[in-house]
């Protein structure tokens, strides 16, 4: 039997997710499947006919996570799934995602599928990061999508000191860097510039910010190394900089902070339906078929 | 009495004009005023109840011209009328281009606003070029949306020496280099990279396409000015460059040939809508209003 | 007599500035003119022999202002004589930069010219810009470079809706959002992607920071109208954002406050030696005679 | 003893290479190497006295080949040697490249080295096209920078539909599309806007050249599935396009053809001193030392 037992999440703020969570639970339960409900969401949902269990319980005894919410929410729950071998299925409640690519009314449709195991494993990458000043950690914490280091808002650049497996890099001067794995590079790091990473690599991508030295370009590197940032120079009047670990900030970084960012040691497990497509997604959510009409109809191909 | 001889254009290849050109000709007669047939759109569409006209003619007795068709076809004909000093209107026969911002089905409203006086005159730049081998011009023509150097097919980068004012510039290594005004400034120039220009600037923009040199970046100057490009060279076992004005190509280019580009001594004129914005354009044409989702809902603005 | 009141103005910080200063003042007064020391120049450097003025005083007397430093000392003391009507030349003291464009070395040379008359004025524009929260104005300054308003450091994209002439233009999520002179344009604008806009534009280019919409690109627009852009979303968990007016920041920048920039009333003039060239500073400050060499010499032209 | 049997390899064109490859082969000889010397350079070079081998012969019996030359020069020996085991490193005659890496003053150093057994090994990926009418093939080459599909000179953009692993990818229309390995990444893949790869990733990138789409971006993905490229539009009046495989062309592209691009079954070996770093490559040939100074002097990172 696949997925034998079932944990359901939603997404806390969201109201109206109580009808379509017992509709899923109670579609699970007929075919035959143990299902849980994580305390958060059964508090918020007053979804009681069912057990409750905690995020740790859930990776601990749940075949399946079924997370109902947007791309965020389902980060959020993957990075505390991560250490157990859960894989996770999104529905999106909204919005189609880079990851939660069910939509609610074919959720039925697509988890009957999967639990007669027409379904495809996804693995994905997580970094993790720790802030070091000398030698005492100040700071730790996993990112599904990036580690960003980036200037106090007042503040002028900074300036960043790279080393790949001890290696100098580069020195970097911009308003931030940013570190991300193949999840994030359709994230923030494609607003700042970086390019697509197929979820497929074992590599990451640092993207400046705005860099001084125009001649600077996202470069992507090995999955498996280690890369250690330390803040060099920051902009007059400045004492600091921010570091982000997708939600998680740390705003105390001083000059000579070190963060040292390397791949964590287990992944992410996406259950897909089969037929799934990332470049389908891509060309979706990038609107990758509108093309502007040139001024020269014609002139241009085609 | 507003525009009282009234100019019908229509795009040649395009079948099922006749129709629409008859409902505008009959509407624009009730309406007092005198029409005209282009005399390639007359013989194409066999509209035969008006009195035909050249292009020339058209430019030496029309108070306005209608053109029918996209953007490409509006500009053709914009060239040519140029020189004379009717304005010139643009239906849009298929997709809303960037210029040709009136639907057909709104054609009829918008045109009798338009005789009510109630529009907008925008006046836009066309750059002159000339081809240059030794004392002997080789070529010249008109552009409204761009002059563009580039490489031939097969060979490699060109390099091209460029003089504004007969002040030295750059030497540029690229596949390409645009001198674009800012009516192109939403075509080719787009795609390599460039600026938008409001199309009420007098300035011209050099977009550099897949440069060489990696700090290098569009520079937008006075329309003003004189632009000398010469060709210094080109790719191993290539002999010369092509140069397009718009859709009329020059593919004879040799090393040493100098390319002068101004701006024109006429500029041309569109008629809009009341209430026609730019702005407008841009968002439509360019999806500004998709915006796709991150990875973290929420923790980007909003 | 060319320059009859020539004043000399030195950045505070730089020690060693002493020597230079009364070398150039002895020349000056051999030369036949009235020699004044800026007030804090004069307290820093301890050269007490010629008559002290602040700047409002220079601006009300002096024919020229001589000013030794970098390009921010240049802005910082530009923006104060803007309202009057000497213009400014730069010595650097250190390397040389965008608008110091005359080397210590060279300095007494290049003034002597001067004072024969040869030299070219170049007139720059600034902006003034108001922050307004309903109908108080909270602050105003003047900016040589760029008006940016750009996120707290902690928090996501801010997004700012913008109009030209109150004429909706778009709404945008980013970092930031810079407003740029064709003098900023070599400066922050750049690094975040700018086009460079020559000095004698008329116009300002607006330009996102890591911006959400993949097909947003900067734009430029004539440098006579208003621009009004309104904070109208900010990340999760954040109040505000802040702005920069050159070196000038207001860090309480709310939701639905209100910030209006347009071209200032006077202009900054410099001066500049016979055969200055724009390009060429260019060229030189952003490197383009290096080229990287392609992987197959030769496969690229030449 | 390490490589016993050490082949010389100069550039054809060369004058004045006779000099320095005496004097290598005369240092190996005495090191106790078995010296080969290329059969072209050879006859270019009169260099007599040692037995000379063909790029095959090569192949088969060296344990090592030295290459003096510039990258170019080493790309298309490599291709030759790619099939077989023997390593190559290269000596630059010129301007040090991004692949040959010592310069020729340390040539003798730098290989007494080696032969002490101090060096390192780097394996870099090479690619392998072919293009297909229907059934039948009609160009197979092998690429160690990039495969190109780009329009012909005088054409508007081509457009191309891509499959990776017989799934649909894009449809991209854009003056070219760049297939670029990690050595090809800072070839003419950077030039049009793509990231730098790390040559340890086995990874390509697809980089396309003024993409008409803008939202779209350079992507990269696993470097072992395989790639289909089929020419679905040309620009009015053309009827094909171009294709290069490196430095070798194919310049009859038609409608309809299918470009299939894969990992080679082979890599190339490169042999690098102790102490080799590629970011310091990247930093000494891109200029990342040389930043521009910004208008506002410490308002940037201090």
């Amino acid at each position: 039997m696949h997925f034998p037992t079932i944990a359901l999440i939603g997404r806390h703020q969201d109201s109206g997710l109580d009808g379509p969570l017992r509709a899923l639970a109670s579609m699970l339960t007929q075919a035959g499947r143990k299902v849980l409900i994580e305390t958060e969401t059964a508090r918020n949902t007053q979804v009681s006919e069912y057990p409750v269990a905690s995020l740790e319980e859930i990776g601990s005894t749940a075949s399946l996570a079924v997370v109902m919410g947007g791309d965020g929410t389902v980060l959020g729950v993957a990075r505390h799934l991560a250490p157990y071998s859960a894989p996770i299925v999104g529905i999106n409640h909204g919005h189609l995602g880079f990851i939660t690519d069910i939509a609610l009314p074919e959720a039925h449709t697509a988890l009957a599928q999967m639990l007669h195991g027409n379904y495809r494993i996804e693995e994905r990458m997580l970094l993790t990061g720790s802030i070091w000043r000398g030698s005492q950690e100040m700071f730790t914490a996993t990112a599904l999508n990036d580690v960003v280091i980036n200037r106090a808002g007042r503040g002028g650049m900074i300036e960043v000191h790279v080393e790949h497996n001890d290696i100098f890099m580069y020195s970097q001067r911009a308003d931030g860097l940013i570190i991300t794995t193949p999840t994030g590079s359709s994230a923030y790091s494609l607003s700042a510039g970086g390019p697509l990473l197929h979820p497929g690599l074992d590599a990451v991508a640092l993207v400046p910010v705005a860099p001084q030295t125009l001649s600077n370009r996202p470069i992507i590197i090995p999955g498996d190394g280690t890369l250690k940032l330390t803040l060099t120079g920051v902009g007059r009047g400045q004492t600091g900089a921010n570091v982000h670990f997708d939600m998680q900030s740390w705003s105390d970084l001083q000059l000579g902070d070190c963060i040292q960012v390397q791949r964590a040691p287990w992944n992410i497990r996406f259950v897909h339906p089969q037929g799934y497509s990332y470049y389908s997604t891509l060309r979706r959510k990038l609107n990758w078929n509108l093309m502007p009409q040139n001024g020269e109809p014609n002139a241009k191909a085609g």
